[in-house]
């Protein structure tokens, strides 16, 4: 195997790198799909890797779906899954208030449906989804009503953001007990043409401002992802390969977890991204410094099927 | 006259001080007023100053009123002032983007009515102002219509501040020829009790993380108010006293601007806060010491009456 990193994985690589793990995680929008497409081949990727024994799982930072959701879509889209595979941060989220929080009581979600969805799932009651439009004026802001059980302010992307949602969440956590969750801090959701609206991190930038503190983030780069999955199904880091389109979220989660790792240029970072970092003498930048990178998952396809 | 910094205003040291300058600058909330109450013998000593022959202005950050509205709360409250005196973030935004930024074109506002007005006053057009709910999803996001006239972002205090707004501002800045301006970036707004709700600056942060650039910001303790001021009354520094509650807004405005500066304890920051950063032996927090402090600006009144 090559010891250098940020390699092209040419068609004599693959196999050893395949052969070298038991488990290979996926980003989803910019690696699998884009927005309602799947990428070409990468549906015939993913069947042919389980049909050869491995493990796959899919790991996004996207909270607007909850793990069924997804598994619809990806079988909608033509790639074999099950709930159990898919690690979004609408279901990671909720497992995090569970085991690393312990949280007894609601939560104060600004999220979505979806997010809604995985907390009661997982038994932790939500308030707030949905439009809190503004009413009256500062002094009836101050004095909103606040639910007592609340424990948590959980944020996650949520289309119904308001400065009435920002204030309240302001007077859940000027209680130093309450808990700051966010579900990951991505500043744009890229769509295409080179188009993008805002993201989760905008709308938990402006609540952490408002707190003065900072969130804990359960999304990529932060590991507890891996190790929510690793904890469900005994992985052993050395033998996973995390695949991903970015170098800050995927590569950087894959370095600091021990994951062997693999950019793909169909989504948001490029090679020069890479080499950028790498050159940089940084130990931080070079953790976003994939071992391999390839144009496309569809390029490991005829080593499958060989 | 005293060389030390932060040293408390006694009686003896009065006299000399106001004998030093022509003009005194007042920050408003937590300096002459709090919420809709003066702050006791605050209207005397604004009164005294002008019968004595001072100039006096009013600073403030607060970007929710106009001028007219500001000289009308302050009649109503009892102080002796007209709108010229007034420098507030609605009307000085609208002379900095007139002024600094040549603007020629529309603004895409998120801000208040007051805002709205200041711009039209100067001739500038503002478009975007009240609610802006939500409808459909991501595709019609990023294809949200946009006025092909505007060439600016203005971000102030806006009660309906929304993620369309936020995604409406991104689809503006994403052109790099459209300017971004925020009017300042107090991240609360303090009411009594201790209780807060959120500033500006968590609005102006949102943005600022979409667009992935920083604006220009108007406010103290940018130097642009100020800069303002004297040149439409033709002011010398050296003869201008600051007056506020603020050390991070007020005192540093001051301070970068080569005014003396008063600490008045009956709002935010405290002796405590100001001898923290003299101590710090770091010169940007040295900025924010202040010369004097008093406990309440009342405590200028016997001086000015003898």
């Amino acid at each position: 195997m090559a010891v250098s990193k940020c390699t092209r994985l040419s068609s004599s690589l693959i196999k050893p790198l395949l052969d070298s793990v038991d488990n290979v995680l996926f980003d989803c929008d910019g690696v699998i799909w884009r927005g309602d497409q799947a990428i070409p081949g990468a549906p015939e990727v993913i069947n042919s890797l389980k049909r050869s024994g491995k493990r796959v799982f899919f790991l996004t930072n996207n909270s607007t779906k909850t793990r069924k959701m997804y598994a619809e879509k990806l079988a909608k889209l033509g790639f074999e899954a099950t709930e159990d595979e898919v690690f979004g941060t609408a279901y990671c989220s909720a497992v995090y208030l569970k085991t690393v929080c312990n949280l007894e009581g609601k939560v104060y979600l600004i999220g979505s449906n979806a997010m809604r969805q995985e907390l009661e799932a997982i038994g932790i009651e939500p308030v707030g989804t949905g439009p809190d439009p503004i009413s009256g004026g500062q002094n009836d802001w101050i004095s909103v009503p606040l639910d007592p059980e609340v424990r948590a302010v959980l944020v996650g992307f949520d289309e119904h953001f308001s400065y009435m949602k920002l204030n309240r969440a302001l007077q859940y956590l000027c209680n130093a007990d309450c808990q700051f969750v966010g579900t990951n801090t991505d500043t744009r959701l890229p769509l295409e043409g080179g188009k993008a609206v805002p993201g989760t991190g905008c709308i938990l930038k402006a609540v952490e401002t408002a707190a003065q503190r900072n969130a804990q983030v359960v999304g990529k780069p932060s590991s507890f992802m891996f190790k929510c999955m690793a904890a469900q199904f005994g992985l052993d880091p050395s033998k996973c390969l995390m695949v991903g389109d970015r170098l800050d979220t995927d590569i950087m989660l894959g370095s600091t977890c021990g994951l062997k790792t693999l950019l793909t240029l169909t989504g948001v970072s490029t090679v020069a991204d890479a080499e950028e970092h790498q050159r940089s003498g940084c130990p931080k930048r070079q953790g976003m410094v994939p071992d391999y990178y390839v144009n496309s998952i569809a390029d490991i396809l005829p080593a499958l099927q060989a």
